[in-house]
């Protein structure tokens, strides 16, 4: 294999054959094909996509690079759950125990935050003592526990998507779908669940700004599930606004902990309701979508979701007291309130304005190994559609890597659209698509998850 | 300056400003931006292009990246000459001493060949004792006493062209119009003539494959060089046969040697009068370029050509006896000739096949640094429009590399296509282009060089 004929028949529009990118992904292991090539292959692939073999053959290599997990000693349907990332994204913190509430087995292998949006295990090492870097059989262990384990992508898991998703994020080539749909379903095939409920995210503070990108991207991923008998489904959900009224790791917890005790925020729990739902329906937990929601509701009702996120917190070594007393937690040393210059409604939180600024404000890396401060975020008082009268407070801006705050009220106003008359309301899920990818309005009636 | 930026910039369809494409090559040297960035940043230009001020600005950038050559110390008008290769291009060898005795000065820094192209340093490295390796000083001195020097490119001379080369190399981006035009023109500017006249190829054994592709190429390398001041044009030529009857290095020395002695091989001579005119006309010794293809006529009549080849051979150390008796060369040690099947006309011979086979004999290498064999080669006994008997030779293969040529003969015969009628002449000049790089037919009979 002349690693340059691969690059050149990608760049001049041609269809690589298993044999052919299998050589090049190997000899890029062995390091016979070199960064420079890798990146240019990653380029030439940006302008002419893959097709579906290819994407296929892409995602075994992927998952062959590197061990999988057994989950067999564990009895149950285990379903997954994978969101593409938003702002103030903590359905997972929800949807798991809840899920794990209603009887689903729910293995987890999750990412750490780069960039505007947040990673999940950044959020649960917040909690004290909470670990994430599980071994294969402590894994198994506290899935069988507590229903949920939740742990960091070991260097074993999938080498090669690691390797190119480092080099992705350095040469602009981090948005190809086929390489999105490989990294995604590639952990999600090696992590060894039965089924796996996708929450693909649209609009300005996603990955994904298009709408038809986002569905197209959905199908993909079903597409590639079905192929490796993953049975893959879920929503593609809005992100325009920060989900829920919390932006940063703490305070994305403290957020998660008060919606478990009964005190939700609305276009949040719209969205958990419909990925708890939907992995209940594929857990086997219920008949329907609808019936799954239903049970989603019941088991937040009744504190069976909370006390199976408590267990899970404990079970991974995390400290109970700062879950029951969250104010126990070190405030952050710079709080600043930013207020309205005019009344009206709120037409817009820009998400990404938002996330970028809770990134400056010390809750995000810019480079992967930067650390993070847990006690930075934002914190959204008002929210499209809420009323407000000039000098009320908008958010809230918390840190204790700045001394003053002050410097950063201008940019959190603008990130605020305010206009006279009270915007109509908006739904948080835009479809829902079955396993074949076939999209559906979120309004009709037959029950596919 | 964030290399990301760039890259994406470039692979989003923008243009980059001066400053964008300074800070990204300068970062690239310094080591700050990776090999991989700049593969990325390379097949995203592959797709997108860059505007004539990008182009420029890239150009300028390559020159200031190394010294430049001052020959101001000798005084005249020094007219260089670029080939963009073919097969059997000797051109060089020729019309360097055709101008020169036509009184004006060449200086010229030439490169090594690779792929199924010759290089002009390794042609003239196969005489016994000629160095290539000339310092400013001796360059300069060598030009004042012959009126031409040929060196090899140092590593001070546009090292940014060479680090990208090699990377464009084994990434599948040589291709890239703006990269190209940046690399000869940057080498050229760098070099210190005052003109440059052009022998851009296209067809099948051509970089430039496609005719419409080398018009675009000329034209954008005269409006390059118009940027600088530094005065370009020249021809469009066919590659489709290889030029002349020699392929290899020292066998084409021996071709290029009996032109000069008044044994000419027909299409070699019509490319070889047309560029020494161009050479003439720009360097101020003739006024039109018919006169200056008469005055080229001329001087190879005369024998001043040849007088003036061999004192420029043994200026840079070469052994004239090698040139005066070229038979005291050593004989390559296999030789093999391959006979026609049957009889016919000659429709075409493939110069890219022929370049290869000659590859593959020992004439040129696959990497930079491989070893070539200098008897290697092919000898073209039939070319295109010669009559054949079944069982008459077509070509001589020759190497020392190999013990027998039997294997490569089937080859050399594939390369021949033979058809029952005499097929129509066909002249290799398709186009000549004047300093707005505006395309002529070599019939007008305005006198534009």
């Amino acid at each position: 294999m002349i690693p340059q004929e691969i690059i050149l028949k990608k760049r001049d529009g041609g269809s690589l054959s298993r044999e052919e990118l299998r050589a090049f992904m190997d000899g890029y292991l062995r390091g016979e094909v070199g960064e420079a090539q890798m990146s240019a292959f990653l380029m030439a692939t940006y302008f002419h996509g893959m097709t579906f073999d290819e994407t296929v053959d892409l995602t075994a290599l992927f998952v062959d690079s590197g061990m999988r997990l057994d989950l067999s000693a564990v009895p149950g349907t285990k379903v997954d759950k994978h969101s593409t990332g938003g702002v103030g994204d903590k359905t997972t913190l929800l949807v798991a125990p809840i899920a794990a509430a209603a009887g689903v087995l729910v293995p987890m292998i999750s990412g750490r935050g780069l960039g505007h949006t947040g990673g999940t295990l950044d959020k649960l090492e917040c909690i004290p003592g909470f670990k994430t870097d599980l071994d294969p059989a402590r894994f198994v262990e506290a899935l069988h526990a507590t229903g949920v384990a939740i742990a960091g992508q070991s260097d074993r898991l999938v080498p090669l998507d690691r390797r190119i998703y480092a080099l992705r994020d350095v040469t602009g080539t981090v948005e190809i779908l086929p390489f999105i749909a490989a990294s995604i379903m590639g952990k999600k095939i090696a992590g060894g669940a039965d089924a796996l409920v996708l929450d693909v995210k649209t609009g300005a503070g996603a990955f994904m700004r298009e709408e038809e990108q986002a569905k197209e991207l959905a199908a993909l991923l079903c597409r590639v599930g079905a192929h490796f008998g993953l049975s893959t489904s879920g929503f593609v959900t809005r992100m325009d606004e920060p989900l829920g009224r919390a932006v940063g790791t703490w305070l994305e917890v403290v957020e998660a902990v008060d919606c478990l005790r009964g005190m939700p925020s609305p276009d949040l729990m719209e969205v958990v309701e419909a990925v708890a739902g939907g992995m209940i329906l594929k857990g086997g937990k219920s008949k329907t979508l609808a019936e799954g929601i239903a049970h989603a509701r019941e088991v937040l009702r009744n504190g069976q979701a909370y006390e199976t996120f408590c267990a899970f917190v404990q079970e991974q070594g995390g400290d109970l007291l700062y879950i029951e007393e969250t104010l126990r937690y070190p405030a952050a040393k710079c709080v600043a309130e930013v207020t309205a210059d005019e009344g009206g409604y709120v037409a817009h939180v820009d998400a990404r304005a938002i996330g970028l600024l809770a990134q400056e404000l010390g809750a995000g890396r810019t480079s992967l190994g930067e650390r993070i401060d847990p006690t930075a975020g934002i914190v959204l008082l008002k929210k499209r559609g809420d009323r407000l009268e000039p000098g009320e407070p908008l958010c809230r801006l918390y840190s204790s890597r700045h001394r003053s705050l002050h410097a950063f009220r201008g940019a959190a106003r603008r990130a605020y659209r305010i206009v006279p008359d009270r915007p109509g309301a908006v739904s948080n899920i835009l479809w829902r698509f079955d396993e074949n990818g076939i999209m559906r309005s979120i309004d009709q009636e037959d029950d596919v998850v």
